[in-house]
């Protein structure tokens, strides 16, 4: 088969140049007669990319030397256990922004250590906005504000982060590099890279150094603690290093491609034919409220269950595959990141005009 | 340049051919119109993936249904905490066979939680030999004896595993799949990949199902729950599901060149080579004892520490990287895990022999 246009959730589609870069150098790396994947993760060549792949990331992401960035393991998960257990102590208040599945695993999480404080209240609404957050609301000697910036299952997203006088934590694993937020104003960020970032083994965690802690409880895992890691340069113990270097090559692309803010343009562009579509649908329903729409995952209804299972279906026939809601939340998700192609979204489009034609 | 000799520790070789295969889908992975890396680890064809590599080491390992595998993350650093933290309660008795430099780190992490006893005595010596372990002066309330089955750095191995009355856990991470243990002997036994299963950023764990505990502390992140990961199938978030795949294709291979009986025989025949090189030399001096030497990681010293970095540099300019050895012990060190050709093994023979007479 040629290739497909692939709107899975995570992990999702890369863009074809990355890979055929990839391809390029994997039995070889730049004829140094061995795959990345046999590097020695002390070797010189290994140290050039992980260094050459922090430095651009800190690039695009604006960031200055008040920040680190570290190249770990776990997925998102592990940051749910990794930032109550660092940024706070036993018993101490945090806030959480529960928006969404993921969201809702983050504050669990955290409620084994702390005193885990949902601020929100869109779950009796299925999650379909982002609720604003009162700053004034909020109890100034909590440790942080956790977000996640943009809900998969949902596709719902925080246009604007929310002004807040405490630290901000944000779980952006699937809008960043996607979406032109101000990382300086995290205290920590952390994404799980199989959205926009690459392949699926690799979190990536920016971090304010002002909140990287040594006096940590003896009972957390060395491997759970960002002061060894940074310490370390994310090279405590072996990192992922195929991984890494991949998503050295997406970053690469990004630079290539003009930055976030052109991505965020285009993914803005791509999410608006999609809703366009939808809004001037009555058969399409809109999943999300209109203020809270996510530019990554388009989530939306058909008149019955059954035309979405036909319309999945008839889509892979024609090479767009992954179009199945979530099963938390049925209905069908587009997922559009970054190395969805402008292409591939006019390509839904017409077989969402199509097919509401013929099943009308 | 052509393909080298790769002597790394780890990340370590491949087989050419398993980095052949990976290359020809690297874009399209067997004409489905995407990369492994951009597949949903949800889909049909990603879970035959995971699932024939599962069989596949199943078989390897001669495993029955008492066991099951687990694909996690975070390397055989994680495993030091997640192993106490599951198979013992706080302050429980646990013994560690301090044998080197990462059964350090399994020991230093362990001490944690668990009362971790060293029960070895060969640090004065430098670890170059593998203690005995005396079953009789063991405390059955024990919760497990852990040991690290090669050591990389010092270049030794257990050659038979300890006969002992309480659960064996090992780390088997540099010799797992090149020595053949019988591993229904383990209550648990864990590897990073980078060694001989393919790249960095995945760790398997074979565990007695025995073992799988869920009455866990509350405070034990749910990432580093050996019950939460075993009930997912290694599922509960998104697995490192490239690393899996490349995994997998060293398991086919392994498979293809006789199962690992045959593959310790040929690693038996590598390092005879070398050591009974250095053992007929004056010049060259092994470093671990006789009964205690690894299969995997051949150590030894030179007359002075200039010779050594005039080796290594020497080597390299022939093709042959990575022979220094660790910083914790200098010297030189031979890395010839299982996809380390015999060719490779005779080529560093001839060199060592050549830059002997050069150099004597």
């Amino acid at each position: 088969m040629e290739r497909v246009f692939n709107f899975a959730a995570g992990p999702a589609t890369m863009p074809l140049e990355v890979l055929q870069s990839i391809e390029k150098n994997v039995c070889n790396f730049e004829g140094e007669g061995l795959s990345v994947m046999e590097m020695s993760h002390r070797s010189k060549t290994y140290e050039k990319i992980i260094n050459e792949t922090r430095d651009n990331l800190k690039k695009i992401l604006e960031l200055d030397d008040n920040f680190d960035i570290l190249f770990l393991q776990g997925g998102a998960s592990s940051q749910f256990a990794m930032v109550p257990l660092n940024l706070a102590n036993n018993g101490d208040l945090t806030y959480y922004a529960v928006t969404g599945n993921f969201a809702n695993k983050a504050w669990e999480e955290a409620k084994r250590w702390t005193n885990a404080v949902d601020i929100t209240n869109s779950k009796p609404d299925k999650y379909k906005f982002i609720p604003k957050i009162d700053n004034s609301k909020l109890d100034k000697s909590a440790k942080y504000l956790h977000i996640t910036a943009n809900n998969t299952i949902f596709g719902t997203m925080y246009d604007k982060l929310p002004e807040v006088d405490i630290p901000l934590v944000a779980d952006v694993s699937s809008n960043v590099l996607g979406k032109n937020y101000d990382y300086k104003k995290f205290a920590l960020a952390y994404a799980g890279a199989q959205k926009n970032l690459g392949p699926a083994g690799l979190t990536v965690v920016v971090i304010n150094k002002k909140f990287i802690r040594e006096d940590i409880d003896t009972f957390v895992p060395t491997m759970f603690r960002y002061d060894i890691h940074a310490k370390n340069g994310s090279m405590y113990n072996t990192p992922p290093t195929f991984a890494i270097y991949v998503a050295g090559e997406m970053f690469k692309w990004v630079i290539r491609e003009g930055g976030v803010k052109e991505i965020e343009k285009r993914n803005v562009e791509k999410a608006k034919i999609l809703y366009d579509l939808i809004d001037n649908s009555t058969f399409y329903k809109p999943f999300a409220e209109k203020e809270s729409r996510s530019i990554m995952n388009v989530t939306f209804n058909l008149p019955t269950e059954e035309l979405e299972a036909k319309f999945v279906a008839e889509a892979k026939d024609e090479g767009m595959i992954n179009l199945k809601g979530h099963r938390v939340l049925g209905g069908i998700r587009a997922s559009i990141y970054n190395a969805m192609t402008i292409e591939g979204v006019k390509e839904l489009a017409e077989f969402m005009q199509k097919f509401e034609k013929n099943n009308k």
